[in-house]
């Protein structure tokens, strides 16, 4: 296969539908590219359960994608990213990415200079338990100076999820529940801040209107998109065909349940609806795990 | 072993921890029995997921209790008895029993003779849209009445489990959920409102506040007890001993996944501390649901 022209699918998993915000994100940046998208919605959610259980189903996430020949693994749960990234990267022959590098590198270049810039950080309880964001704030980037800890404010955010899932986006308990959550680390004049959390996005115009204009929003997908071409683009794996439709990327979709409010919830995150999705069962994902071995 | 002196334990499993509510009913009114609790705190929630998957969930939930070599399985699990009720009474050889005929029968009873009788029931998305409550309460049973397919309201209250679970028990953001689901059940006037969902029962004082002293609240836990004390009679299963301690039944807790908030949430369940609980891998759970057969 020569440099460039690699046709193999891109693979994404999360652990239901929220990683959908990263498909979409992802489609719209490289529409060239076919994305297979595994959602785990058999055992969604992972925010709220054990740094174990989560690497065990992270596991089977990866084993499913990586026995249909994918070239890149996106993990594009943030739970799964603070506990399981580094275990994928061992076990897979391909490249992996999560969400968190890519969302702390944006709220990092968007402060550089500024020593005074503080930044908040949202997601669930798996995520800042695991101090993940906190971690890579403070360690800092070439060019970007490091957050000083007392400048990072990180707050779980249970609800919003199930908030989400129910499709209140823009109803009286997601307002209610946003200020609960948010009037603090509002208080202390965040000038960056991070949605740790897939389904975040599609609370952005309510949380951009609590936080006010002075807080920049910094969304794991568009993020995680530039840099999951940075990573093909360095590693030769591009799908560049001068000859071909550039816009010719086939979606597919995997889950391991079909949730009650499918249709419903799944084109919010896509977008537009999903159409032609395979259903995975338990013994499958059991037996990918174990191949990877 | 003589009839009425049965000292195997009995079983109960649910999705997560909402299922204590149920056990700790059961502890207070069979003292004397030992009792092994399953919660499948992994994949919790089970409300909000499809008929095929909650069944291949429950399928190895029972089998892990029967393989502990219980007496008696309770399904505390409103979803679960919804969808899976009849598949495990087939292959168990000791009884099944489910939350959602002890519910339908208490609001009978207490409905009896007055054809007048309103009833709503709510649930999750699962327990509601399986029909179940809704064909019992229709059906009616031996000295009370079916109630009238018109007069039968049954909601869907999503997001109370996540209320439950981050212990929002008594906060604005569960009244506001209370005044969303349950505004139109109040204004029809129910008489009698089966509380559908182990998780719900904690937030009684809340729910009954809203709907009035009009409204009787039937708690599946207090009927599911009665039922199962019923059943283990009719079958010469009670752990009878006059020479022994009648309250030295012990507690024993598995759980799938330790959740981040688990000695928080799982305390408020039972009413009172948990100690000794014990994990079970998913390989395990998948191995329980074949020995079944």
């Amino acid at each position: 296969m020569s440099e460039g022209r690699d046709a193999r699918p891109i693979g994404v998993f999360d652990s239901g539908l929220g990683g959908l915000t990263v498909l979409r994100a992802l489609h719209e940046r490289l529409p060239g590219e076919d994305l297979i998208y595994f959602g785990d919605t058999a055992r969604v959610p992972y925010g709220t359960k054990g740094e174990r259980t989560v690497q065990a189903f992270a596991r089977q996430d990866a084993g499913f994608l990586l026995a249909k020949d994918v070239k890149l693994v996106v993990v594009a749960c943030n739970t799964a990213s603070a506990f399981a990234l580094e275990h994928l990267t061992e076990v897979s022959a391909v490249p992996v990415i999560g969400v968190i590098e890519p969302g702390v590198e944006a709220a990092l270049r968007l402060g550089r200079g500024d020593r005074g810039n503080r930044v908040g950080v949202v997601g669930t309880s798996g995520t800042i338990r695991s101090g993940r964001y906190q971690e890579g704030l403070a360690r800092g980037l070439e060019g970007a100076d490091g957050v000083p800890p007392d400048c990072i404010m990180a707050v779980e955010c249970p609800l919003f999820v199930p908030l989400v899932e129910e499709g209140l986006l823009e109803h009286a308990l997601t307002r209610l529940a946003i200020k609960e959550y948010l009037t603090d680390l509002r208080s202390t004049g965040v000038e960056t801040l991070i949605l740790g959390c897939t389904h975040y996005p599609l609370l952005k115009p309510e949380i951009a209107s609590f936080m006010g204009s002075d807080t920049v929003l910094v969304d794991s997908a568009e993020t995680l998109a530039r840099a999951a071409e940075n990573i093909l683009r360095e590693n030769g794996l591009l799908r560049h065909d001068p000859a071909g439709d550039p816009t010719r990327g086939k979606l597919s979709y995997y889950l391991s349940d079909i949730p009650w409010k499918f249709a419903e919830v799944g084109a919010r995150f896509l977008g537009r609806p999903i159409t032609g999705v395979r259903t995975v069962s338990l013994a499958e994902m059991e037996a990918a795990g174990q191949a990877l071995g």
